[in-house]
């Protein structure tokens, strides 16, 4: 039996996070103790294979029924690290049934099937807390729900995943391309052996539609989100971007325009995108696998943070906040708003406006400069800095066009109208963040 | 009669951010009531001098008595921003004995005088907040407090007054000496009429002191602490500094060794002083009057955060994100710890260790540099790198050493031999953060 003054857990995943988790409560009950008057222990852990060897405790009573924690009457909350959908979905309903308080770092459940989680949590009275879903050790959660709750956030951007920010850091540190920087976040342990969920920015996107739903008390649909990943950034663009004094970041962005669209639904513009970001923002100096966020809210202004987004440790650091949260036997505070979510509409992305750095592969012929000026004046595309550097592969240029603010709109017509009068042999466009 | 879906509040003091405070209430009304469910209003504003005129709503009530908001059985809540320590004190002491909740940002009094009043709290079973008290909109109370309460804190370093940092960015950018650039600061209202308490580092030092007991759970005598500031610093050695790639900034730093005293109290290392910060942090990134504090913690690893540390909207987005906080009913957690604080030692400043930088006014004559390397060389000290430069002033010549890590001892006497030895016309030493 536990004794009042504990609290006790169900984990349920035993791999990274969990194992962080069962070291950091043992390494550091005392702070624990000291910082809520109360124990934290373990009864019981759900693993997917009973057989498998493991580096724990033998003491730790481990089972592969998800029940053995949802009903156990001992158990006042469960801890959900498994990832994944479906018994991490069931385990949280079932759970949230029998009253028990939930702590998960589970970005993708959160992002697809959220609400009705949240709905669940509010009819049975009970906390369901996610720091740990968004930006790892970053208390952004925690931050937008509390912190900055009087506030009208007007825009966020954040480096969300570590692996991507990685590999650019690693192509930008070493010139080297795409699929080294890969093979070698891979082997460091930084990449899955089916990385597609980091680079393709689907990660970066779960944790977008987590930030959205803080940042605004607005739901949006994740399958309707705009995303485009790393994989098809070429190292001559880093470097030529670096050269004009920008670093390319993979960005998820969200900024609430405050304006309704035609049927009452608020606009809110979002999307994950690699982006070049100026080397004077602090966001540009975000190195190696680190996360960050920047925030402009209409009273608190800008706000930087910066930290771990993965690892054992330091996603077992914000599993532990929520955990000591649910010891202090705080009140739920679950989406951050006392009122159900509204709907929120997504500005097409045609219509967002942005700068834009434009490459052109271009034979170095007469005219094609005068072309290529042609086609963005004719969409109303005013450029900001031109560049013509040396030749460099089958005796072609790379042309580098900075724009000023134009529509993604009419940054398509103009890159279409250059493909058609002068084919260029290759022609890449990316948003500057400002 | 206040609904019983409002939180009503007196408000002490109607300056900067009383006057931000009601400017914010009005404004985001709306995402007030759509995060909490509830309304804040206010009820009664205390002021020093009822005839002066305002520029505030006419239908707010205005008194010189405190007692008329510690004993109004409507109210609900105090929100302190008067400053000062006298009024501060006993608004806040009669307040928790009428059962009012407090919100202060009121460092000076939290750093000197905090402890009984968060005894008082306790007994009384009130929320005592004050996340307005260090670095304004930089939410670092709740992080300490909440988001890294399962983390050893093992260090943290701050840029906690903007003044200070205005100043020194401006002495930076323009080439300006301090003087110069401290008018300016004026000027712009950056700095107040009396700058002691922001360019003595005395601020910092409150600050200090708060964030040492959030992160440690240990008390420290605010009178105990070593303070310098940034009178001293010269344009040259801004500029020397910069050149080998440091900015100097005004640092509030504290450090749990883990260790305890001969008495069985827990050692720190705490002080107030300019340093040497490498361009490649994030924190010699920081410009203006901003505040930024780098947090490293056992399991959480390396935290940065970066924002507005103070002005009017700012200052009352916290004020507000702790009303917020009142409003959602959450259980007192004042201190961040369940028990009672120990007392801190802090490590003799005798005894730190760190790099130094070190410029020696000297003549450009034979000798001079054996016997300062001489003299460092005596008391161990070792250098990494030593710059002589030209001639600048009255044919003398700026040497500049970079030592390794020493104590302030051995730099200290190490000092004194050169002084004896070569006399030279000046003399200075900061300290290089690591």
């Amino acid at each position: 039996m536990p004794k009042p003054n504990t609290l006790c857990i169900g984990l349920a995943g035993l791999g990274t996070v969990g194992g962080g988790l069962i070291r950091l409560l043992s390494a550091n009950a005392d702070i624990i103790e000291r910082r809520t008057g109360r124990k934290i222990t373990v009864k019981r852990v759900l693993v997917h294979n009973l057989a498998k060897k493991r580096d724990c405790p033998a003491s730790l009573e481990l089972t592969d029924d998800y029940t053995k924690l949802t009903d156990d009457p001992d158990i006042d909350a469960l801890v959900e690290v498994i990832g994944g959908k479906d018994t991490a979905k069931k385990l949280i309903e079932r759970g949230l049934d029998h009253g028990k308080h939930i702590v998960t770092a589970n970005k993708a459940l959160l992002a697809e099937e959220g609400l009705p989680l949240f709905q669940k949590a509010k009819e049975q009275d009970r906390i369901l807390r996610y720091e740990a879903s968004v930006a790892g050790a970053i208390p952004i959660v925690q931050a937008l729900k509390e912190s900055l709750a009087a506030n009208h956030i007007t825009s966020l951007v954040g480096i969300l995943n570590g692996t991507s920010n990685y590999i650019l850091s690693q192509m930008t540190a070493n010139n080297l391309d795409f699929a080294t920087a890969l093979t070698d976040a891979t082997k460091m342990g930084y990449a899955e052996a089916d990385p597609s969920l980091d680079i393709d920015g689907f990660d970066c996107a779960h944790k977008l539609i987590l930030l959205l739903r803080l940042s605004f008390g607005l739901h949006y649909d994740y399958q309707k989100l705009p995303i485009q990943g790393i994989r098809n950034i070429a190292a001559l663009d880093i470097a030529l971007a670096n050269q004009l004094g920008y670093h390319i970041k993979l960005l998820g962005q969200a900024r609430n325009t405050m304006e309704v669209d035609a049927n009452g639904n608020p606009l809110v513009e979002a999307g994950v995108f690699p982006a070049l970001v100026p080397h004077s923002f602090l966001l540009a100096r975000v190195d190696g696998s680190f996360n960050a966020i920047h925030i402009k809210a209409d009273a608190a202004g800008s706000l930087f943070f910066h930290g771990r987004g993965a690892g054992d440790l330091p996603t077992a650091s914000a599993v532990l906040a929520d955990l000591l949260a649910v010891a202090r036997c705080e009140y739920p505070n679950n989406t951050g708003f006392a009122q159900d979510l509204p709907k929120a509409s997504l500005v097409s992305a045609d219509q967002w406006k942005a700068r834009y750095y434009v490459r052109v592969m271009v034979a170095d012929a007469p005219g094609v400069l005068r072309d290529i000026a042609g086609a963005m004046a004719e969409q109303g595309i005013s450029m900001s800095q031109v560049v013509q550097h040396e030749a460099q592969k089958n005796g072609e240029v790379p042309l580098v066009l900075m724009t000023h603010a134009t529509s993604q709109l009419a940054m398509d017509q103009a890159i279409a109208t250059i493909k058609t009068s002068i084919h260029p042999s290759e022609i890449v466009h990316f948003k500057v963040l400002e």
